[in-house]
C-alpha cells in the first residue's frame, strides 16, 4: 500500500483555495499510484479557525467544499481534517473530525476525542468530544485514523493536562494493520523531536506503523513547521517530510525500510520558524513590504534578518531615527547592517518633533525634572513616523521587542511596540544572542559591535538596560521558571541562585506589565509558553 | 431561619483583603442574629482569577484563607465560593467550588458542575466539573447549594451551549427547603431581569425558594452588576439588594413576604455599569486621576460623564487638542462641557508638532497627496499628548472610541484608540445618543450642539463620518446581527432590509479591523457580545 501525506499550507477560512490544494494533492497522488492520501486537522478550513466556527455558514461552506472532495477522489482513499455539524444535540454544535472517502464515497467520520484546552488551545469552546473509535478498510489493510491530541495522551507527553481516556488503547483490540494521526501541532522550540517519540509509543503499542500528517505554515501567532513523519511498528523513524515549507512525502508499506536519525539544529528551526511566521503574516494578507526602525541594536538588527529571509531584500525598508541621546554607533551600525542584507536605509532624525512637542508641552510639565514623560516621548515619535511611512507606502511595520522586554515592560506602549508583527516578541534576550551568533556562523552579517554593545533604550544620557533591570542573563531564568514553569519565588531563587527579593520585584514587574502587552501587537509564538496568546492573566490583581 | 446574603467586591488575587470583607460580613451576620451566610462564586480568590489560577501557590493560598474563615465561623453555617484543589487525577486539577462550613468546622464542597466555555467564559481551561449532589442540614432546615450556571440550564436561557445535564433536576428527590445560588454573572445590557426568571423556574421546579448571591464590581473588562435576590417556592421575587454597589441583604425564611417587582431603568442601569467600571479599574490598580481627549464629540462627552461619575470631578482632566481641521465648535463645545461638568479643561493645539512632522516627512512622502497617513498622524499626536501628560502626573488615559467605530476600524491605532481603558468600546453610536439623551433627562449637561452636530473626525476639511461609513443606523444593525446574532450577511440584508452589497461591505470591514482591535486597551463589557474578550477571531483568514 502507498500512502501520500500532503503536507499543504492552509489560509483559516479560505475553502475555496484549500479545496484547490487538496485536489491537487489527489492528482499528484494519482499520478504517483499512491492508494491513500491523508491530510493535516481541519485542514479544509485552516487550523485555528477560532469563533469563525460559531457562524453556521462557515460550517455549511465546509459541507459543500467536502462534497466537491469526494467528487474528485476516484481511485484513492482520502482521510481529510475538517470541522463537521454535530447530529446530535449535545454542548457543542460541531466535531473536530476526520472525514473517510474512498473512491468517490464519504464512508464517515472519526472525531476528535481528547480536545486540548490549555496554553494556545480553546477546543472546548468550540467542539463536542468524539466517542468512537473504528476501523476503515481498504484493499485489505485495517486502517485507524485518530486527530492529534488523541495520540499524545498515550506517551505522557501532555503536560498541561490529563485525560483518564487514552484512545490509542482503544485501538488495541481492533489491531489495525496502520495508524494515520492528523495534525495541526504548533512549533515551540525543541517540540518537533518530541513528535517521533510520540508516535514511537503509539507504534510499539499497537504492533503497526503510524503515520503523522502536521499542518505546516503560520496563522496570526502560530507557526506550524510540518515534519510529518513514519514510524514502523517498531517505533523506528522511516520517513520524515521536509521543516517549514509544503511536501508531499510518499510512503511505501511494503518496502522494506531502514530507519533513520532525525537530526535538527533547534536554533536553525527556530530561525525558520520566525522567518515563516512573518512571511504567512504578510503575505496571507496580501502585504508584500515590511519596514522597521533600526535603533543600532541586536533585537533590531536581528528582526532585519528575519525580514530579509522573509519578505526578500526588496521588500524592507529600515528607518534609522537618531535622537541628541543617540550614540553614534546607532546609525553607523545600522547603515553596516542594511549594507550587508542590501536593504533600503532611511535615516530620520527625530530632533525635530521631539523639540516641538518639549516646547508644547513645558507648560503642563510644571517644571518637572525630565523622566519616564520625555523618554516615552522619544520612542512614540519614532512609532509614528514608523506608522507614518506604512499608511503612506503600504508598508506593514514590524516590532522589535524581545521577550525578557515585554515580560517586563521594558518597552513603550506605542512607541518601540508599535507595529503590525511582533517579530521577536517570545525570543527571549538569551536566545537573541544566540541566534545572533549562528546567523553569523559563517560570515559577519550582523555587525560585532552590535552584537558587542551594551543593551541600552538611548531615551536619556548614557542610558543602559542595566540601569532599570538585572542582568538579562538574570531575567531570563526568572522569566523561564516564573511564566514556562509555574514555580513559585521562593522555588525560583532556590533553583538558579537568585536573591529572593530580586525574584519578587521581577514577578511583580511581569504582572504590572500585563497592560501593555495586552495591547502588544501579535507575536509570533516560539516557546512553550507565549505572552498573551497562550498566557492569560488579569491586569488588576492583587496576587504578586 | 434567617440568612444574611453578603454581595461584596472582591479583587482577584487579594486573598487577604478578600477575607477581611468575608470575616466581616461574618460579624455582621451574628450581630442581626442570622444562621447562615452566603457569598458569591468564588468570592475568595475574585472571579475571574485566569490563569492564575495555574499557580500552585495560588491554589494553596485559597486552602490557608479557607481555614481562617472556618476559624471565624462560630455560630454560622457559611457558604463561600472558593476554588479548591481536585483531589482525584483527573483533566484538571481545580474545581470552583462552594465551602459548606457549620460553627467553626469545614463539613464539604459542593462543586460546580456546569462549566461554561463559551464568550467570555473559559471554565473548562481550568476547572473539572462536580459529579455530585447533596443536602446540607443546618437548624432543621434542608439547604441545596448550587453555583451559577448549574441553575441557568434548567431555565433554558443559556443560548451558547447546550448541556446534556441539568443539576436543578438533581435536587428534585432532595427535597430542599432551600437552594442557595453562589455567581459571578456578568452585567449584560438587560441581563438583570433574567437571573430573576432563571431563579423562579428553579423554585417552582423544586417547590422551595431560591437565593442567588451576585458578586458585584468590576474585574478587568466584566461588570458584576449585583442585584442578588431571593424568591419564594412559588418563583414570585421578594427581596433583592442593590445594583452596582456592595450590599448586605437579610432574609427571613419564617416571615411571611410580599412580592415585590424588579423595576429598573435599563439605560440607567447601562450607565452605572460603565461608571463602575471606570472606578474599580483605576482603584483597583491604585490610580486616582484619569485623563482624556475632549474633541467636541458626543463620544468623549459621555466618556467625560462617565469619568466624573466614577473618579470624582476634581479627579479628572480634559484636553482639547485643536488642529487646524479643527471646527470652531470643537473648542468651545469643549470648554461649555467642561463648565458644566466642573472639571479642569487644558488646551493644547497640535499644529507645532503636526506641522514638524510634515515637514520632518516630506522628502520621504514622495509628493504623494495628503491621505490617511496625514489623518493618522494628528490623531496620534493627540495620543502622544496624553500620554505625556499621564506619564509626567499620573494620570491614566480613557480612550473615548465607541463600539460602532472599532468595528469598522474607523480609529486610528496609538491615535484615539491610545489610552489604558476603553470606557465605551462596547457601547454602539445608537447607545452613546440613548445614553446622552438620558443623562440630559432633567438638565443639560452634555451641551445640544455636541448632540446635535454631524459626527466628524475633523482630520480633514469638512470631513463627515458619512464619507466613510453609512449611517450609524445602518451600520449598528449589521453589527448586531452579525456580531451578536451570528447571522449571514443574507439573512441580515433580509432582517433590516439593507442592500446585501452593504452588508456584505460591513461585515468585510469588521474583519479587516481585527487587527487594530487586537491593540486595543481593554473595554468594559456590556453587551452580549463584546470585542476580544468574548470574540475570537483570527486576523489572517479569508473568510469572508
Amino acid at each position: 500500500m502507498r500512502i501520500l501525506v500532503a503536507q499543504i499550507n492552509p489560509i483559516v477560512g479560505d475553502f475555496e483555495g484549500n479545496t484547490r490544494k487538496i485536489i491537487q494533492a489527489l492528482d499528484h497522488a494519482r499520478s504517483k499510484q499512491a492508494d491513500v492520501v491523508v491530510f493535516s486537522e481541519l485542514v479544509l478550513c485552516g487550523y485555528p479557525p477560532e469563533d469563525l466556527l460559531l457562524h453556521a455558514a462557515f460550517i455549511d461552506a465546509s459541507q459543500k467544499y467536502l462534497e466537491k472532495i469526494v467528487q474528485a477522489s476516484s481511485r484513492l482513499m482520502v482521510v481529510l481534517g475538517l470541522v463537521r455539524r454535530n447530529p446530535t444535540k449535545k454542548e457543542k454544535p460541531v466535531f473536530n473530525s476526520a472525514a473517510i472517502i474512498q473512491d468517490g464515497k464519504l464512508l464517515g467520520f472519526e472525531d476528535k476525542q481528547l480536545l486540548p484546552t490549555y496554553d494556545v488551545f480553546d477546543e472546548r469552546r468550540y467542539f463536542e468530544p468524539g466517542t468512537t473509535t473504528q476501523i476503515w478498510e481498504y484493499k485489505g489493510k485495517k486502517i485507524g485514523v485518530m486527530i492529534c491530541e488523541d495520540i499524545w495522551q498515550h506517551a505522557g507527553f501532555v503536560n498541561d493536562t490529563y485525560y483518564a481516556h487514552d484512545p490509542v488503547l482503544d485501538f488495541q483490540s481492533l489491531k489495525p494493520d496502520i495508524v494515520l494521526n492528523l495534525s495541526s501541532s504548533p512549533y515551540q522550540f525543541q517540540k518537533p523531536s518530541t513528535r517521533v517519540k510520540v508516535c514511537a509509543k503509539c507504534a510499539t503499542t499497537l504492533n503497526c506503523p503510524v503515520i503523522l500528517c502536521c499542518q505546516v505554515g503560520a496563522n496570526d501567532q502560530l507557526v506550524f513547521d510540518g515534519y510529518s513523519l513514519y514510524v514502523n511498528r517498531q517505533g523506528q523513524l522511516i520517513q520524515m517530510a521536509k521543516g517549514f515549507e509544503e511536501d508531499e512525502m510518499l510512503i511505501d508499506l511494503d518496502v522494506p525500510a531502514t530507519p533513520c536519525e532525525f537530526s535538527y539544529d533547534p536554533l536553525q528551526d527556530l530561525y525558520h520558524a520566525l522567518v515563516l511566521g512573518v512571511r504567512d503574516y504578510f503575505h496571507k494578507q496580501g502585504f508584500k513590504k515590511g519596514c522597521l526602525g533600526l535603533s543600532g541594536g541586536i533585537d533590531s538588527a536581528l528582526v532585519a534578518c528575519i525580514a530579509v529571509d522573509a519578505l526578500g531584500k526588496e521588500n524592507v525598508l529600515a528607518i534609522t531615527m537618531p535622537s541628541r541621546y543617540s550614540s553614534s554607533g546607532s546609525v553607523t551600525d545600522s547603515e553596516i547592517l542594511a549594507r550587508n542584507l542590501k536593504i533600503e536605509l532611511l535615516n530620520i532624525p527625530i530632533e525635530k518633533p521631539f523639540q516641538s512637542l518639549l516646547e508644547l508641552l513645558q507648560p503642563f510639565f510644571q517644571g518637572k525634572p525630565p523622566d519616564i514623560a520625555e523618554e516615552n516621548m522619544q520612542a512614540r515619535i519614532r512609532g509614528m513616523i514608523l506608522m507614518a511611512i506604512s499608511n503612506k507606502h503600504g508598508y506593514l511595520v514590524m516590532s522589535t521587542g524581545n521577550k525578557s522586554e515585554m515580560a517586563l515592560g521594558y518597552c513603550t506602549l506605542y512607541g518601540d511596540m508599535a507595529g503590525g508583527l511582533g517579530v521577536i516578541s517570545d525570543v527571549n534576550k538569551q536566545q537573541v544572542y544566540n541566534l545572533t551568533r549562528w546567523l553569523n556562523r559563517e560570515k559577519e552579517i550582523i555587525p560585532q559591535s552590535i552584537i558587542d554593545k551594551v543593551p541600552s533604550a538611548e531615551l536619556r544620557p548614557n542610558q543602559k538596560d542595566t540601569d532599570s533591570l538585572p542582568e538579562y542573563e538574570i531575567v531570563d531564568k526568572v522569566l523561564q521558571g516564573y511564566v514556562e514553569e509555574y514555580l513559585s519565588p521562593e522555588e525560583i531563587a532556590q533553583k538558579y541562585s537568585i536573591a529572593i527579593e530580586m525574584v519578587i520585584d521581577l514577578v511583580r514587574r511581569i504582572h504590572r506589565a500585563e497592560y501593555k502587552r495586552r495591547q502588544a501587537p501579535p507575536g509570533i509564538r516560539v516557546t512553550k509558553k507565549a505572552f498573551n496568546i497562550g498566557r492569560r492573566y488579569p491586569i488588576v490583581q492583587e496576587w504578586i
